[in-house]
């Protein structure tokens, strides 16, 4: 129907790059840390620009915005969005691209002079990030009902300080109740924030689902010993077992193959001397994948791992879940529809899953949803050298300018 | 001949706890650095005990100090002796006993009207454990010639003050010339500071050797990635070549057995979060061996696992080398006086390995060598709760009294 209409690559950039200014780092990057001044600018700046393309804005009790633009019927909207907080040394499209992303088809479909039959809203979440205050995903989280409002607004930052008082001095709660929303589809459009798409040479990703994720802290207490006098046999080196279970989880995550990551990303140990073989050692295991059957797999051949290895080592072994998600997966309808999109845009296309958390996850629980990704170059992510190349931002855009026309014709 | 001469345990223990009185730490334990003013009022304390046994003291330009007592004939004496300086946490027993239980050998002589044919010389050595300036053991290779006085002296510490500095101002210079001692035999007491004599039930250990150190600091560069969304094959994973290389390193350890160590005592990645591929690792490899052949394989091994698994995973390694020793071997009759003294006294005893640095195997390079181990309980060691029961350090005592009867004779 409205197979030749653009978005405009340039306008899009433009406000990617005005609203990257606020919170600007001085070697490049962001941060705009949630319910922060930048975040307050950040969100008083894209209002604006919601009100601008005659958008109707509303924000809810939890500080999550709206811009709804009506259709000629009635009913629940189309919604696309993601979030404007970023992490303390963030890039400039991570959460923003979907924002921005949206505004920019708004102002196509209004240059076009086009109106959908069904409505269409452009979304930000309030503190999507988590890196200050935890959990991440928490306004999309709080808008789907799976957490109350109270609970949120106790929640205590790293600074000490709680959602509820930041919200109060930035002024970013409003009046519009939480929960329960009435959406008739959700997509997002996001940097990969992984090498994927870009090792593959595909522009578009059409995501199939989101990652679960099993965080375990592990805390192993050995005997610390002269690294010299003490034969191996008589050790109850904690620093090993911790090292070898990190070789177990690479192992593990090559052995189980498909979407399995396996990570030890932290590790400390103690008393951390060349010449003493180490009685303390504390570490983190990252395992994720799409299926959770395998995921608890996973979850089940490390624990037997370490329990065995501990036991022969003589090392005691405590455990502690740092964080527990479920996969998500999302509707495979609206994964046609991006796929369908961007094959009708003439744009190289791969289904993948998502390594990475999305307030998308969030709205899988209240409607049809799916993600489109556009490559990370080098796979960089919550870094000031995040970067994905201007023709990739046109073409996602694009992508979601046509499903979200699709969804709501 | 003196068969039925035996030491004094409760003077030997009285020495050894009046000396722990200087630098105690309150909870336990000994801090007497080297050449600090603790180490000064140790000095003093054992140059006043050795001048009420008659001995006579000379200082020599390293602050190494002899105490010698006249033999019947002229020539170089026969020595013992260890060190009086500690570790920052020592115990009552590293160094000590080696000094005080050859001023107790000495007092039971005098006591019994007893005049060697040898003369007989107890000394300690200036700075044995390094932890004030390295290297350690530096007193007695001075002494033998190993470093020069010049070098020694222009040493600087973890305080910034260099050993002449610090010399000075404790007054710990004497006028007797360093190097080219000439001495019969030297034999050293001290405590195992591991854990084979008590795992094996054994009371005495003969030293028939000291194991040659290879340390190692690795220093890895990967890329730091997200690690939900960089899949395993895209990874340069550092911290991931440490650990796996310290499992490597148990193996190795253990596939050539013998006396050979391995550990990895300190390892630290960046940037140590839960959720990113390390980019960083800097870890330490010791290796020890007695056999300096297979110290070398395990290093050759060592070298070869890293290059390819790094090679493998993209990631580039640094090696720096920290220490190198060559294993010393001691003198085999001495090694034999040992065994049959301790025979003879009815005591329990093994020929074993030292895995720490002794004065002693500085001594080696000039005369023939050897050491009596005594259990450490669960070997404990540079450690406030370091200990070895009153009956094993009496009957070490008692095997020295032998073997210096012995060889004086």
């Amino acid at each position: 129907m409205h197979d030749t209409l653009r978005i405009n690559g340039d306008r899009l950039r433009h406000r990617l790059s005005e609203l990257g200014k606020i919170g600007a780092l001085p070697g490049g990057g962001v941060c705009r840390l949630a319910l922060t001044d930048e975040d307050r600018q950040g969100r008083d700046t894209v209002m604006g620009w919601m009100r601008e393309l005659g958008l109707e804005v509303t924000v809810d009790a939890m500080g999550n915005v709206f811009g709804l633009r009506r259709g000629t019927e009635d009913g629940p909207p189309v919604m696309t969005g993601s979030h404007i907080d970023t992490v303390r040394t963030g890039g400039l499209y991570d959460g923003s691209l979907g924002v921005l992303g949206g505004l920019e088809a708004i102002e196509t479909l209004n240059d076009a002079g086009i109106t959908t039959r069904r409505p269409l809203c452009v979304a930000f979440f309030n503190n999507e990030e988590g890196a200050r205050f935890a959990p991440d995903m928490m306004g999309s989280l709080v808008y789907v009902g799976g957490m109350s409002l109270e609970e949120a607004m106790a929640t205590e930052g790293i600074d000490g300080k709680t959602v509820g008082e930041c919200m109060q001095a930035i002024g970013a709660q409003g009046d519009a109740p939480v929960g329960h929303p009435d959406v008739h589809a959700f997509i997002e459009i996001h940097v990969e924030q992984g090498p994927v798409l870009e090792e593959s040479g595909i522009t578009i990703g059409a995501v199939e689902k989101v990652q679960g994720i099993s965080w375990t802290e592990f805390t192993l207490t050995g005997t610390s010993n002269h690294a010299g006098t003490t034969p191996m046999r008589l050790r109850h080196d904690a620093g090993y077992v911790a090292m070898a279970t990190a070789g177990f989880v690479r192992d593990l995550a090559t052995r189980l193959g498909g979407d399995q990551v396996g990570t030890v990303g932290a590790l400390e140990i103690g008393p951390n001397l060349v010449n003493v073989v180490p009685d303390q050692a504390r570490f983190t295991v990252d395992l994720r994948n799409t299926d959770n059957d395998r995921l608890q797999q996973a979850e089940w051949q490390l624990h037997e791992f370490i329990t065995q290895l501990a036991e022969r080592e003589g090392v005691t072994v405590e455990r502690r879940q740092l964080a527990r998600f479920d996969p998500v997966p999302f509707d495979p309808e609206m994964v046609d529809r991006v796929e369908k999109a961007a094959r009708d845009h003439g744009l190289s296309v791969m289904r993948m899953p998502s390594g990475a958390g999305h307030d998308a996850q969030m709205l899988a629980r209240v409607c049809p949803t799916s993600m489109i990704f556009v490559p990370s170059v080098d796979g960089i992510s919550h870094n000031i050298d995040e970067y994905t190349a201007p023709e990739d931002l046109e073409a996602g855009a694009n992508v979601l300018l046509q499903v979200l026309l699709d969804l709501a014709a």
